[in-house]
């Protein structure tokens, strides 16, 4: 008779709340009143064997019929549920982790088991977006240890699927990003790929960034790959630019991403299991890693670069991968492109070997390659970079591009957003600095990376002379509210490019 | 045509998010479709020259049309919006204070203007329950200075209302909690308004434990009084037993209260400020505190109690507060009943002389109310207790106590609930210790607070001999669900009551 009295009819609203379940119950429902649940309460539900752990909005009208009771898109997914299904609901155990999760809001230290606790309820949708939020304020700043980064990248390694490659040597790249137009993955592959290694190379969408490498390479190819297709395309072309998403390689990050997206957040212990997860689940073994530093970059000092390095150094060997971390300079954008179509074509003109091509993305491009190629032992050590140079010019691997492009089912050419404005410079001079956070800043208010053909052309490096009048760089958007939003900022900020 | 462009009607769809402002969109509605807007996006929502803040949650079915928004209902009253009314969606400016919020989770010390800019925020709704989550992280544990406390206090104070009392000398009593049972307050108010002082009692639900003073004393009386009303109160009976909500007094802490609860965490910084803000915003001039200590109280260590005591007061002392801050016994649960009901029934078992009366609740009301006589420079030195003890004895408290009721509009007994277990003793010994938290967690298993007359009846305080079979506590339940939960519960834990 409990039972009974305990069962809801699931009805299907359409509500897509990303990673949160959430449920919809009547006010005046029989379980509402009897346990005397109200919003927010976390609650159990329970379908032919299955439960999940949700949060309850409390519905005071006739959306819902009593004895009805909604789920939001991910928790008819996580349930397997669809309209007309019996539903139970019970009350929540307490979750064991979360008592984790305060030591952590308390800067305590916590054990491997309790990373393992987290990441796994984490991963199985059983935190709210509130209590992500609180694991994620309690792992900011410098608040995780050498040892629990390393306890935070396995539990993040082992909640997901792992890729293996049978004997082969794989290689990967990554940025800890916050440099505008740093999109030197793409053009590294294809030299890497082309030198007969294999770099199956899966991207992360853009967390607080105008654009990831999988936003960019969005706007030439297919990204969206299964581990099927991932596979198929490595093994026929020796690397890929694949988003990460559908192979559920470190799924739990992808659900903490989420949060710190929306909390515009990215703390270091964080950052480095969210990458160093990623690399070894995806059976990568030799990883090189760009940590630009400037002012104005994300990684601010060359202390805090130098403290990076050794983070990832040290966790990467405790997981038993071999990384060479180079500190790199962030003093202003790579490239011309900021935001994921200005971002591609720069990838392409480099690998087009075309004159108007960024000097300064080719260069950073070929100096990684060429630590990818001596870091494998295909190379001898000092000779990287000219054997990366013989291939990026020589058009070997632009052909490489094309064909792993090709492989993933599209190639196409980015474009331009239909709305411009340029902006000039009022005085005659030299640029002495940039504000990068102020430029990436105005191309996402540009509406990029999901606007992909919005953002900035930036043409007024740090040296070059200015005339009065002289563009220093282009917004571009895809609507004309988000351009005068952009225009708008510009206006209230100080000025972005320092010319003296 | 960029603002037609950008306008839905408001479909009122009658769901409770408690604080938080969501908005539904259909994923395909022009202004997803132009802006790019996704699930968890963050917008502004325009109507009338009034604006709110709010979270998108995306619809993919007909539950809305192409041209319409639905608002959740806190947001639909803070936009003074109806069905039917046109509504206009911007992007969301960054919202200033949430650097200082990254600034708390990143370690730093933030200045006052900081906290200024943190709490108006919250208090105008502009705060996602995840922002909010973040910041409660942030100022967790030890993270918060005497200068951050002062400030966050201060800042809070002046987030609402005031009340004013026209040169009287006006007394509040707190605890910080944490002990089942610990009831004074309305015991304490009793006293002190028959001894023509002025008390107006504005207390707390429950955040994490099974009963706050406004919990239980609505089991008695009406507790949800406007300002207008509590006055009246206050005027005519010296004291008052209100729930702080209606009087808007520290707004801000009804806002960040919500989110602590559902995390389960009360910091000792935020607790201060809740308190001290609270007091302060009432008009109170003398404060005496209560400072349970013990294992498995709030407070754990002799040292954490005496580092609150000395916050309390410093931190009173740089708002004008007068505080008297005791540290009482915390190792055992004070009076009988756990939960509204049941200690409201010890309350008026005290008021009412019964011989049954818990004598710790009546020796330790006694003394809070003492001090307060003391403190207010009514009765000299040394002498608070025992005029206390002749007001309580004499019978004078109780017939103010029910004044007051009447007053507030009501006077009612309390009432056990329809479902009960006893726990029995499977030993015979004495009683030499009692785990508090496992106590209360049982007591909120079983339905307490929102089940007001659920709940336990402690009946073996330590030093009881026990024989074999003898009850050691009686759980209340309103439904059998809950009871079977906290039953459930026990089974799974160690002994709550050590006998030896």
């Amino acid at each position: 008779m409990e039972h009974q009295l305990n069962t809801l009819k699931v009805k299907s609203l359409g509500i897509d709340t990303y990673y949160e379940n959430i449920v919809f119950m009547r006010s005046d429902c029989q379980i509402c009143r009897s346990e005397g649940f109200t919003a927010l309460t976390r609650l159990v539900i329970h379908h032919d064997g299955k439960s999940i752990i949700a949060t309850l909005d409390v519905v005071h009208s006739e959306l819902l019929q009593k004895n009805e009771a909604a789920l939001s898109d991910v928790a008819l997914k996580r349930l397997d549920v669809k309209d007309g299904d019996l539903i139970s609901i019970s009350h929540l155990k307490p979750i064991e982790s979360l008592s984790d999760v305060r030591a952590k809001m308390y800067h305590k230290k916590i054990d491997e088991a309790a990373y393992y606790r987290i990441i796994n309820d984490v991963t199985d949708g059983l935190y709210s977006d509130i209590e992500i939020a609180a694991f994620i304020a309690g792992c900011a700043g410098d608040n995780l240890d050498l040892d629990e980064i390393t306890w935070l990248t396995k539990a993040m390694i082992d909640s997901g699927s792992k890729l293996k490659w049978n004997g082969k040597i794989i290689l990967d790249k990554h940025s800890v990003g916050g440099l505008p137009g740093n999109r030197t993955t793409p053009i590294v592959v294809a030299i890497v790929a082309s030198a007969g290694l294999t770099i199956p190379k899966i991207s992360s969408r853009a967390i607080t960034s105008p654009a990831g490498t999988a936003d960019t390479m969005e706007t030439i190819t297919k990204v969206n790959l299964s581990i099927e297709k991932i596979k198929e395309v490595v093994n026929k072309e020796g690397g890929c630019f694949a988003w990460g998403r559908l192979a559920r390689l470190s799924p739990a990050d992808d659900i903490l991403i989420t949060i710190e997206k929306a909390l515009d957040v990215d703390s270091p212990g964080q950052m480095i299991a969210s990458v160093l997860s990623k690399k070894a689940a995806a059976g990568s073994k030799y990883v090189v890693i760009d940590i630009p530093f400037g002012e104005t970059a994300k990684v601010r000092t060359h202390e805090d670069a130098l403290k990076l390095q050794y983070y990832f150094k040290t966790v990467g060997n405790a997981i038993k991968l071999n990384i060479e971390a180079l500190i790199t300079d962030g003093s202003q954008p790579i490239g011309k492109g900021i935001g994921p179509s200005l971002e591609a074509m720069d990838v392409l003109s480099v690998l087009r070997n075309q004159k108007d091509a960024p000097n300064n993305l080719k260069e950073k491009s070929l100096m990684f390659a060429g630590a990818l190629l001596e870091l494998s032992g295909k190379i001898e050590k000092g000779k990287g970079i000219s054997e990366a140079r013989h291939i990026l010019e020589s058009g070997k691997a632009y052909d490489k591009f094309e064909r792993i492009c090709l492989a993933q089912g599209a190639f196409k050419e980015p474009t331009f957003a239909m709305y411009k404005t340029e902006i000039k410079s009022k005085i005659v001079g030299n640029v002495t600095s940039i504000d990068n956070r102020k430029l990436a800043k105005i191309a996402k208010l540009a509406g990029a990376p999901q606007s992909p053909s919005a953002g900035i052309y930036f043409d007024s490096p740090i040296g070059t002379k200015v005339e009065k009048g002289q563009t220093l760089f282009t917004i571009y958007s895809e609507s004309e509210g988000e351009l005068q939003y952009a225009v708008d900022y510009l206006k209230s900020v100080n000025s972005i490019i320092k010319i003296v």
